[in-house]
């Protein structure tokens, strides 16, 4: 870990008090940074969402609503009738580029996409 | 996302092939993150690892196996009778911290820990 990641963050009752636990309570699953990836890449709708990532829909629409509930993804509305949304990063949201970029770099490194 | 993120990765399947999966596959999970910050800040015996995260001892314990199988962390042996093991970071684990770095630099900017 680069040496900026000290001073090492403290305790709270023996557990560490620390932005990276706060940050897995929000994205710390696969299907929530697999969303957030169809989002960054300009993916908004739900079922090309639920295609893009595999995952299963009910895991996705999950996901989406929690993520909406942090704060880091939005609805829009696309459609009125039938009411009909498209799932968009918020500021916060497009600020876990790195996180995101830092995820491919070691998959490119370490587990390269099979057809990629 | 990063402009560099493009080439956006192929479809099998219709399913994204993407090294970000890949990489989840392996670390995509609350606990298995919180054990790698463990090792990365120095911390290798497992009840010290279980205290820190707060994590379920099962789940410490689960998690620990799988990434020795992903071949990002090793056992080692520090005590013969009874058999001890620490856990540390391979290169490949080693590799990993600029995912954490970016967990943590999005946690200090938008979920900052309470007492840090």
């Amino acid at each position: 870990m680069s040496p900026e990641f000290k001073p090492v963050p403290v305790m709270v009752d023996g557990v560490r008090d620390c932005a990276i636990a706060n940050t897995l309570e929000v994205i710390g699953d696969k299907w929530s940074l697999l969303v957030l990836r169809e989002l960054a890449l300009g993916v908004h709708r739900f079922n090309d969402i639920q295609r893009h990532t595999g995952a299963p829909r009910d895991r996705v629409a999950d996901r989406l609503r929690n993520l909406e509930q942090s704060g880091v993804i939005e609805r829009r509305l696309y459609n009125e009738h039938p009411p009909r949304f498209e799932y968009w990063l918020t500021p916060s949201g497009r600020d876990l580029a790195p996180v995101l970029d830092s995820l491919r770099e070691w998959g490119e490194a370490h587990r390269p996409p099979t057809a990629g």
